[in-house]
């Protein structure tokens, strides 16, 4: 075994799979990523940057939030000023999902020439 | 920015949302570790491994062998042995994924208490 995150499961594997949910979101990544390279950002800004409705970044913002990887601070102002930033946790999640962005860059093009030659095989 | 990955978003976040889609349905992930961490599995090894259902690792397996992550090997006996294993590309998935499981063990704990915090805040 050259690793041992999965050693005990099934038992761990379901802790696993709770935190790869949030992974599986892929917007979260997405968003978790923006605030990593840039800092602070306010709604309107990721909603742009990411190409994402209204709708589902305020769900992906909120889930975040909840789950203590997104600060969210409100400004008293007027209109109100609402700013984003990754709280030390979000920071630290960003290493593994670069890592992970990184593969999927770098990688793309192999996996789309697995597919398009797997689906020709399978379609004799 | 610290980081190219999402640099050109959103065009390149459609793509890496396209991998990390399959990051999403996380069993595909324990698959991965469990193959990367065992070398060689035979289907009925990673069902136990996983506690994962028949129907759901055939779908699993088939759409990695797709992606060109695992190598599907059929042993002409009776009955049929079948095994799988990571291909290079499955393998080099495994170091992002690993460390994304590191930390998800690392810090399950921080995650649940900022859950229960933020959801005792929403109640009041």
């Amino acid at each position: 075994m050259k690793d041992h995150v999965i050693a005990h499961c099934p038992e761990s594997c379901t802790r696993v799979r709770g935190v790869l949910s949030r992974v599986g979101d892929s917007w979260s990544v997405l968003v978790i990523l923006a605030l990593d390279g840039m800092g602070v950002m306010r709604f309107n800004e990721l909603k742009r940057h990411l190409g994402i409705s209204q709708r589902m970044l305020s769900l992906t913002l909120r889930e975040l939030e909840r789950d203590g990887m997104v600060r969210r601070t409100v400004f008293d102002s007027v209109p109100p000023r609402v700013e984003y930033e990754l709280t030390p946790l979000g920071t630290s999640f960003g290493a593994p999902i670069r890592g992970l962005g990184r593969w999927a860059l770098d990688n793309l093009a192999q996996i789309d020439a697995a597919r398009a030659s797997f689906d020709a095989r399978s379609e004799t």
